[in-house]
């Protein structure tokens, strides 16, 4: 791994070091998307089947998971399996039912009052990916808080094996909600689905979860349509932003870094620490962690971007990482809590030596569909609020109207909106 | 107003009489707004006066409105002026301080913690057009929220006016905002300078604030940026959808269509009711209101296109409701809140006679920044959250992770990410 000292660097250094890869999706893939988007919104299930043939190397009658396939693949897993989804699951549910939207009512006049109340969004569309692995614990993510949210309409659409099958883990978690929609589909034409609707599968008001550059950059396109759907976040490749103390474990650190650099080839990783001697000591136990690690490919090519950043002291390294703003940030710090406050953009923040990031990833009970590229700087993980919307009410009585509607002919009038103004004026004349 | 009875229409007849105009913007403006963002991006100050020299027709030396000026504009006005705006400020801020986001914290697992907290966005990016008229409300429900945030870098910018100053009511609106910086710009070059940021004009991490469709295009183009800003919502025409029971009062419905129509010739205007009588009583309200109103041909051309639709019943008019997702829905019901329950998407709800939607643009402490074209299915009005991120935190004690640490390691395996999964043994085998 590259190490740098960051005193060391101009601002342009800086700024090129912290600068993430601009994903830049040739004019072909787009061209692709938009054509696979096209196609679905002209020819329906025909092009879903079409296309699946084509990418997915298999011809399906039914694009629907049927009831059978749901029982029978909780089944297949083992008794150690099942306990762990039971059990990361309800703990995710905790966290999240805690952070419900909660609804308020203030009187904010004699004889008026403001509400704000939440909704499900219904129809919703979720994609659980399966690329070099299918990801259950990316289903566990994304129907939980949608269960939660009262979200009676759920959609989710994962890719089919060789076989016509889905993976029965991510179907085993699938089936933990009641009256859940599955369908074997994959890529930008599951996107285009969801958006558009086909006679199988539903027209969806929000799109959730990651995907491949394919599954990304139709999201983007269905996200630009006027009459698309909203979607839960850009995506970007997944990122981790590590900052250690001279007290910290570079064993653990190592181990975490890799877990980050596993993910993908394009994966983004940074220590930062004022210890010289622990980034020696990281790096030794990166090189030797590497070598009995099955994704060691793909890690080795994530790694050969990631940095070592050695820095003046703990200020430094967090308004570092308050600039980069990571999806992941590993707090490896004796006291981590002094810390918080300071903290100001990041997706989820993993607080001392027992918390490595796989906690987050599967069971601690947050969400691990967290904004990438710098996104956090305006934007938050997935949580029940994802999934609904939250409207305002108004209530005036006639005393209300009374108190407040003299204010509003004042504002009206001062814009210039007549009607505004006499629609009050009306209501005040016709008091009781 | 053209009158439609609801059971008459076949399904096309229906999805054709709520289905939005679409904003067919020409490839020209699109293609404008383009070279404006580039312009902007590449030349920066230079690019702002020069275009604003072009639009608005005024050389600036200063983009900035100096903090004398702002003094100046809260002395310009009158003190029932002044008045009126501390009033609906102070039950904007009540309302919207009651609905900030609450920290949240769990125990998942014994030494296991999850955690939720907010951070403010910064810097935040407002825009207060000034078309036909300025919009010093729109001032209030931007910057209001903002301040209750906690951001503390906060922008706006409005369009200045040939003698190159800027509304005094939206000065003295901003004025309340201790540090906020306020910009002499309007349209796409606006909304570029807080996109890119300039020697003058600071870049911004989100944007908000409704527009002509120059600054909605523009936004749009900046979200679409994979290192631009995020923007608040989807914008489009205003609209209003009111339902109505035979108790209704006629003038007082009339005024509250004009009220929408009067906003733009766009708007749309529905009135939803089971009494043909009433729908009669309206309609001739309506023109005979229209008659004295200043801004009758906006309002005329809005209401040919605006409907008056007889439904069978009230729960058909919650339906077609919730189908279309108005941004305004008025209950003008003798008894409203039975069907608050059934009501699924808008944007903001008014209830009953005496709460005509100008209280709710102005002054009843709700926010008037909405969804609208159908966004209200996926996307809610400007709240505090707006303008904040919420990150999560996770902290386990050795306990914790001796407690979780296997559910990670058997979650992981499963999906063959062997890095993760060491993460946690690594731990396992360490713990004291
Ligand atoms: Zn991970
Ligand atoms: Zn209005």
């Amino acid at each position: 791994m590259r190490r740098v000292v960051w005193s060391e660097l101009d601002k342009t250094q800086r700024e090129l070091l912290l600068q993430r890869p601009t994903r830049n999706l040739s004019a072909e893939v787009r061209g692709n998307v938009q054509a696979i988007m096209e196609d679905v919104a002209l020819r329906g299930d025909a092009a879903l089947r079409a296309l699946t043939q084509h990418f997915d190397g298999v011809a399906l009658d039914d694009l629907a998971v049927s009831a059978a396939e749901m029982a029978e693949a909780s089944e297949s897993l083992s008794l150690e399996l099942r306990d762990a989804i039971e059990a990361a699951g309800s703990r995710i549910e905790a966290f999240h039912n805690a952070t419900r939207p909660r609804s308020v009512i203030v009187e904010t006049a004699p004889g008026v009052t403001c509400e704000r109340i939440s909704r499900p969004i219904n129809p919703v569309g979720l994609y659980v990916p399966a690329g070099s692995a299918p990801l259950p614990s990316t289903a566990l993510m994304l129907t939980i808080p949608a269960a939660l949210a009262g979200c009676s309409n759920i959609v989710l659409c994962t890719p089919p094996r060789k076989d016509g099958s889905v993976d029965p883990i991510v179907l085993a978690v699938a089936a933990r909600i009641p009256g859940i929609r599955v369908f074997k589909l994959g890529g930008a034409q599951a996107i285009a689905a969801m958006t558009f609707g086909t006679a199988s599968v539903p027209r969806c008001n929000k799109l959730f979860g990651p995907g491949n550059s394919f599954v990304d950059e139709a999201k983007r396109q269905a996200a630009q349509r006027s009459d698309g759907p909203a979607i839960d976040m850009p995506a970007g490749p997944s990122e981790v932003l590590v900052i250690a103390d001279a007290g910290a474990n570079a064993e653990f650190i190592a181990s975490d870094l890799l877990s980050q650099a596993e993910h993908g080839a394009d994966s983004q990783v940074f220590l930062l620490s004022e210890s010289a001697e622990l980034l020696d000591a990281v790096s030794a136990a990166v090189d030797r962690q590497l070598e009995t690690l099955p994704r060691r490919e793909i890690a080795s090519k994530a790694l050969e971007v990631s940095r070592l950043v050695q820095v003046r002291d703990l200020q430094e390294a967090i308004d570092i990482s308050n600039d980069y703003a990571p999806e992941h940030l590993i707090l490896a710090l004796r006291a981590p809590r002094e810390w918080v406050d300071r903290i100001q953009s990041a997706g989820t923040v993993f607080m001392g030596d027992w918390t490595p990031e796989s906690l987050g990833d599967y069971c601690s009970g947050s969400n691990h569909v967290l904004p990438t590229g710098g996104a956090a700087r305006a934007w938050s993980g997935l949580s029940v609020a994802s999934f609904m919307t939250s409207l305002t009410l108004q209530t005036a009585t006639s005393t209300g109207i009374a108190n407040i509607g003299p204010c509003a002919v004042t504002l009206a009038e001062a814009e210039g909106l007549e009607a505004h103004a006499r629609a009050a004026r009306l209501r005040l004349a016709a008091l009781p």
